[in-house]
């Protein structure tokens, strides 16, 4: 059986993130969004990325979480502005919800925009938030079969991180499957291998964003003014 | 924001779990439903679980996925049955598959029935599926926070596995923080440390599952007859 959430709200979050991907080109703000399993190592990913990014560039981030704010309190002091989502329940962030704060929390000023989306392989893949690059994890602890079991996630995403490369040495995890698996699934997937803890890889991924941020900047589809509080 | 399934969904869910809870009962077959993030070991638990149990108890799977048959792939050979749910993008199963099974696939005829469901820490807790036991699943890759932001997973569940004990030396994993996490979520929980790799703490596991069979076996309030196809 599968849930069908009504033709209304699919509708609404089509049209939220058609208005948040507007907003964005406007102010020439890079918007990615972030998804993976639980402890697949976002907010480990978020810790180390913004210690390499945000010297040069004005970063915020929205944290998605259930119930409580414990991401968000492991990277406040990293970047310009740390925003907590509770969605108390609900297992994915919406576009509605982010297109409130790019305006109310002004940041529509700030160079990149990161969404950690909920701890879930599968519903936050149904909801477009209107980000310029959606990217997917997965860690080698969870199994070399995560790309064909969830193939939707790593469909719609445009970079898929291999996150905890440090414990390969330990677990039973085919490298060269995945890899293969997740250019059958998206021939045009950017796919890093990257431990947040070794650092390994994390120069590639912050150039890669950087190449990004730079491309935005000079988007002939932009320059209209930014919406403010004021 | 939240999504609300509607009450005829959850209404429908609740009874068609009562439904399967009585025709358990009746047969005194014990269904277990196991749940986890994607990666979280449920297959491989299971793969050790039916080695240990298949050879003096008639045992089936009900294998949840979204698309691919590749948990039920492994499991076969290892028990009497296993049956495959592709749920086609849905994010949990319910009650009403689950009790067409039971009849459909004479499952009422076996001593235990294990549910593994779809890879998610999140929407599976809240569908009742009629099981007498929840058991939910941690690994020690996924980070020590997650009781704490998953808890009502972990409230519902009679039983937690924290997985993947092999890789505690190369993981910032705080055993104490999350046992005690875990009690204060839910005081009644039993609580397992196991690595279906080493096969550490397997044993004290099945003796559990065994213990529960026995007692269900005893039970006062069964005895009916057993629905079947023929």
């Amino acid at each position: 059986m599968k849930i069908y959430l009504g033709r209304e709200l699919r509708e609404a979050n089509k049209n939220s993130a058609a208005d948040n991907r507007m907003m964005l080109d406007r102010s020439r703000v890079l918007m990615v969004n972030i998804i993976g399993s639980p402890g697949a190592g976002k907010t480990a990913l978020l810790e180390q990325t913004l210690r390499h990014l945000s010297s040069h560039l004005t970063i915020a981030v929205i944290e998605g979480d259930l119930y409580t704010d414990a991401d968000a309190k492991r990277l406040r002091g990293l970047c310009a502005k740390v925003i907590q989502i509770n969605t108390e329940g609900s297992c994915h962030l919406e576009a509605g919800q982010i297109g409130e704060l790019l305006v109310k929390e002004n940041l529509l000023h700030t160079d990149i925009v990161f969404v950690e989306n909920v701890g879930n392989l599968v519903c936050p893949a149904a909801f477009d938030l209107g980000e310029d690059l959606r990217v997917s994890l997965v860690s080698v602890t969870e199994g070399a079969d995560k790309p064909c079991k969830y193939p939707l996630t790593f469909r719609d995403s445009h970079a898929c991180i291999i996150s905890k490369t440090d414990l390969l040495p330990y677990c039973d995890f085919d490298l060269d499957k995945v890899t293969g698996d997740l250019q059958t699934i998206n021939s045009s997937l950017t796919v890093f291998t990257l431990s947040a803890k070794s650092g390994e890889g994390l120069a590639k991924w912050c150039r890669w964003l950087e190449a990004h941020v730079a491309k935005k900047k000079s988007a002939l589809n932009s320059g209209l003014a930014v919406p403010s509080r004021e």
